[in-house]
C-alpha cells in the first residue's frame, strides 16, 4: 500500500514549485523508510524544474540533498534501524552488476545509474522524485550512514555539493604539500576550499568578486587570487599543481590551465552552458591534463561523510522554509546565498 | 674558429628554402661535432619556414631528427667519442636548474629550453640552426646515443616523432591488456602505433581514411574504426582506456572523448590551428581527461632510442635529396609522404 505523502512539485517548465501529494512505495524488503528533515537546494534543482536541460518529465519533486531519520525498514535491512540518521544523495538504484557498479562507481553506472529524481526506477514502476517531500523510500544500498556529531541541516548539502568536490579531490590525490586553486566560491567551492585545506593542501582560492575574500579566508582558504587582476593571475602562472573549477558560468578554461605547473591538472564540476574552446598548445606545454568529475559512488559518499564526521565539516548554509524555494531559486540566480540553502521541512 | 657549414635554409616565409652557408662553433669543452647524415622533415619545420606560428627568426635552418656520426669531441666529453653513431632532437640546451630539468623534463624547461633550430643560445651567442645541414655541434647532454643494430635513415625520425608519441604512451602507463586508440595515420601516428603494439595494447587506429586501413594492419594495428562511418564510430563508445591524438587539423574532441571508458584519458600531441569547443560534460560523465604532451625529455627520449633497438621499432621514411625539401614540403601538405621523408645528406 503506497503511502501519500506531501511534496513540492513543478508541474511544468513555467510554473512555480507548489504543493503536491505523491504516492511511495512501501518498505519492499530491502528498502529503507526515511521521514526528510533537511534537504539542501542544488542548481540542479532549479534547471530541472524549469527543464532547461530539456529532459524533465513533469511533475518533478527536485531535492538530492537528503537527510532525515529513519521510519522503519524492510525485513531483510542490515544496515538500518528505525531512528538512526539517514541521508540520500543523487543516487537511488543503478544495475550493480557493470564493471563501474562493481566498483562503487555507481554515477558512472553503464547501464544508466538511477536518479533521485527524474529517474526512471528500473523495475518499471515509475518516475523517482526528490527531497522536497515529507518521506522518501530507497533500496538500503544507496542509503548513507550520517553522524550524530554534525549539524544535521548543515550535513544535507554534503550529499550533492560534498561529494561532487570531495571525490576528485581525493581521485586526484590531493594532498599535505600541494598547492589547490578553487575556482569559484559557491555551494560547491565552498565545500572544495574546506576538503583541500582538510586534506593539507595549501589553498587558493581563484575568484573574480573582491568581496569573497573575507569568506574564502573565514573558509580556511590560505590565499586568495582575485582573477579578474591581471597582475594577481600573472602572478599565479604555472604555480599550481591542481584547480577544482566549480564554475558553471562561461569562462576560459585556458586562462585557469595557464596556472598550472608542468604536470598539473585542472578538474571540472561545473556544467557552462557552451562549450570552451580549448587550446591544445595549453595542455601540450607543461603536460597538463584537464579533466571532469561527476558527484561519488556510494562508498565514498560515505568515506566522505565519516571525513566530515572526523574533521567536524559541514556546509555554510541559510535555511528556509518550504514555502520560501521559489525565492530562494531567484535569489540563487543572483548568486545571493551563501553557500547553501537547505529547507526545513518542519516548516512544510 | 668557427666551421664554415653548407646547409639549406629559408631566408623569408616566402622564400623557397635554398643552399646557405652557416657558421657552426669549434667543439667547447663539452661540446659533440656531428656530421649529419640523415635528417628527418617534420610538419613544424615547414610551419617554421613560412613563419606560420609567427617567431620565426629567418633565415632559418630547420631539421630536429638529426643523426650521424660525432666527428670531434670537447676535452671533457665522457659519454660520445670519433666515431659513433649519435642523434640530436628538438632539444640542444636548456636551464639544467629548474625542477623540471632536474627530473629529466628538459622540454618543459622553466627558463626556457633551447629548441634545435630557430632557439636563442643561452649564452647569448645567437640562433641555433637545425639539421638540414651538413654538420652541428652540441653539447653532449643534449646527444644521443643511436644504436648499430638499427637502420640509420629510419631512426633519423625518433627524435622527434618517436619521442612525442612514445613519452606520452609512457608517461599515462600504456601496458599489456589496455585498449589503445591511435588518431591519425600519420609521421606521429604511424609511431603511435608500432609504439604502442611493442607496449602491449591492443590498438585501434582511428582514421577517417579507408585507405589508411591496410597500411595500419601493417604496421601492427589489430583494429580499424573508420571515423567517418556513424556505425563503426558508434561502437566504440566507452571502448577506449587510452587515446593519443595526433591529428592537427580541425576535429572535434567532443566525438573522440566520447569513445573512451570511464576513467579514460586522451592526450593530445597536434596543434589544431584553432581552438577546439569543449562541453564539459564531455569529461564529467565517465570522470575522463584531455591530456597534452610535447615531445619528451633527454633521458626518456634515451629510453625510447633503447627500447626501439630492442624491439627493432624505426619509422617507416621515404628518402630525398636535399634539394628535393621545397618538393617535399608540398607533398607533406597533401599527405602524400608514407610517413616521413628523410633527407640524405650525402645527396648535398
Amino acid at each position: 500500500m503506497p503511502t501519500t505523502t506531501k511534496s513540492y512539485a513543478a508541474q511544468s517548465a513555467t510554473t512555480p514549485l507548489e504543493p503536491w501529494n505523491l504516492e511511495r512505495r512501501d518498505c519492499k524488503p530491502h528498502d529503507v523508510q526515511i521521514e526528510i528533515l533537511y534537504c539542501g537546494v542544488c542548481h540542479s534543482d532549479l534547471h530541472f524544474a524549469r527543464n532547461e536541460w530539456g529532459m524533465t518529465i513533469f511533475p518533478v519533486v527536485p531535492g538530492h540533498e537528503i537527510v532525515g531519520k529513519v521510519t522503519a525498514v524492510g525485513d531483510h535491512v542490515k544496515g538500518f534501524k528505525v531512528g538512526d540518521l539517514a541521508g540520500i544523495g543523487c543516487l537511488v538504484d543503478s544495475c550493480r552488476e557493470c564493471d563501474n557498479c562493481k566498483e562503487g562507481l555507481e554515477q558512472y553506472c553503464s547501464n544508466g545509474a538511477v536518479f533521485s529524481y527524474n529517474g526512471q526506477e528500473r523495475d518499471g514502476s515509475g518516475i523517482t522524485y526528490g527531497g522536497y517531500s515529507k518521506s522518501i523510500v530507497c533500496h538500503e544500498d544507496f542509503v548513507l550512514h550520517i553522524s550524530e556529531k554534525l549539524d544535521l541541516a548543515a550535513t544535507a548539502p554534503l550529499l550533492c555539493a560534498g561529494i561532487t568536490t570531495y571525490s576528485p579531490l581525493r581521485h586526484w590525490k590531493v594532498s599535505k604539500g600541494m598547492k589547490v586553486g578553487i575556482l569559484g566560491l559557491g555551494g560547491l567551492g565552498h565545500m572544495g576550499v574546506k576538503f583541500a585545506v582538510a586534506m593539507g593542501a595549501e589553498v587558493t582560492m581563484l575568484s573574480h568578486s573582491p568581496s569573497k575574500e573575507k569568506d574564502a579566508k573565514k573558509l580556511g582558504a590560505h590565499k586568495f587570487v582575485l582573477t579578474s587582476d591581471p597582475e594577481q593571475a600573472k602572478a599565479v602562472t604555472g604555480y599550481f599543481d591542481f584547480i577544482l573549477d566549480t564554475v558553471s558560468a562561461e569562462h576560459d578554461y585556458n586562462f585557469y590551465l595557464n596556472m598550472l605547473r608542468t604536470n598539473g591538472k585542472m578538474v571540472l564540476v561545473g556544467v557552462p552552458p557552451m562549450p570552451t574552446p580549448i587550446h591544445s598548445t595549453s595542455l601540450i606545454f607543461g603536460r597538463k591534463s584537464l579533466g571532469g568529475s561527476l558527484i561519488g559512488g556510494i562508498p565514498e559518499t560515505q568515506e566522505m561523510l565519516d571525513f566530515c564526521a572526523e574533521h567536524n565539516i559541514v556546509s555554510e548554509v541559510e535555511m528556509i522554509r518550504m514555502d520560501q524555494i521559489n525565492e530562494a531559486y531567484e535569489r540563487m540566480l543572483k548568486g545571493d546565498v551563501r553557500y547553501r540553502f537547505v529547507i526545513d521541512m518542519a516548516s512544510f
